[in-house]
């Protein structure tokens, strides 16, 4: 007797076209516009498929740039810290630059007024990616190529603090120079004295 | 002979009756359900006074805030680098708190999605303040507190970064304790070694 399909189980093959429709036409027409219409008639689902998977389009596109920064933005660990970090926040700034950025900021700017979204973006999104920094500093503490008593909450706020200060203000993303500066001044700046 | 009123000169009590109206509104009903009808009545003017001084509901917002920090968020000197920035990042933080961030957020919630905007965010209500940022930094430079040679570029992205990542990720604001601690890093960051 075989088991009957469970239709709130997923298709992979669907919700990959899912996700990748949602950033297609959310690079092409801005996340403002976007509609689960649309994004069902790009993927070749109905709309039923995607609600019966995701509340909201902003549900969507969260899952959407949580797989893309999984594929592009993974901590790497070469043994040098400074490098490694240019390494992940080039990729997390590439996710942040045109045309690319168009899903992430639309998502920023939905949640600043919308709360649930806003819990989302945080538990699902950021906090496992604060927790992957932090094992990365972990083990750059363990090896001895940074100070075991550096405040890792410090080193967040000041590591990752001056992109979205850039991105909110639109004063661009640093160049891997200035990238590299920033890094540099930072991890300086986290070492007890 | 008088000279006949200019219908395009500002009137202050006016303006200031609107600017008033449009932060009383974004506190209590969001940035998003702000009209310009809505300012134009709680302030007593009529729509086209409005539209007379300021293009967009977001133009007239912009001003708001821009009164709102030069009133409130100023930088002091006390001979102290540290303690006055404290002091001016403490104004800030408090203007991203709630209830008092409904205009700011959903300013830079939609500078997010429009250009010219976020070109009006940047280059009236963002550059003076940078300005002014540095010039608090040269005076620290100037009397020892602060190492000449300093990269003052770098020291913004410290200092002002981790409040807008925070911001962004709704993450919590720093408070006091954590504030004093993000501030004695950022600063021992940007000391040159």
């Amino acid at each position: 007797m075989s088991t009957p399909p469970n239709p709130l189980r997923r298709n992979e093959s669907s919700r990959r076209a899912i996700l990748e429709a949602a950033l297609q036409l959310c690079a092409e027409d801005g996340y403002g516009r976007l509609t689960i219409e649309a994004i069902a008639a790009h993927a070749g689902v109905s709309k039923k498929t995607i609600y019966r998977w995701w509340p909201s389009k902003g549900a969507v596109i969260l899952e959407a740039i949580d797989d893309m920064a999984n594929l592009l933005a993974d901590h790497v660990d070469t043994g040098n810290l400074a490098a490694d970090l240019h390494t992940q926040l080039s990729a997390v700034i590439e996710l942040l630059t045109p045309p690319n950025n168009s899903a992430i900021t639309g998502l920023i700017a939905e949640a600043l007024h919308d709360k649930d979204l806003a819990n989302d973006l945080r538990e699902r999104l950021i906090r496992p990616r604060i927790t992957a920094f932090k094992e990365r500093m972990r083990i750059a503490q363990a090896s001895g190529q940074l100070a075991p008593d550096a405040d890792l909450d410090v080193a967040l706020d000041l590591i990752y603090g001056p992109i979205y200060h850039r991105l909110v203000f639109h004063l661009g993303m640093p160049d891997a120079e200035q990238l590299r500066t920033l890094i540099a001044h930072a991890l300086r700046g986290i070492q007890p004295a």
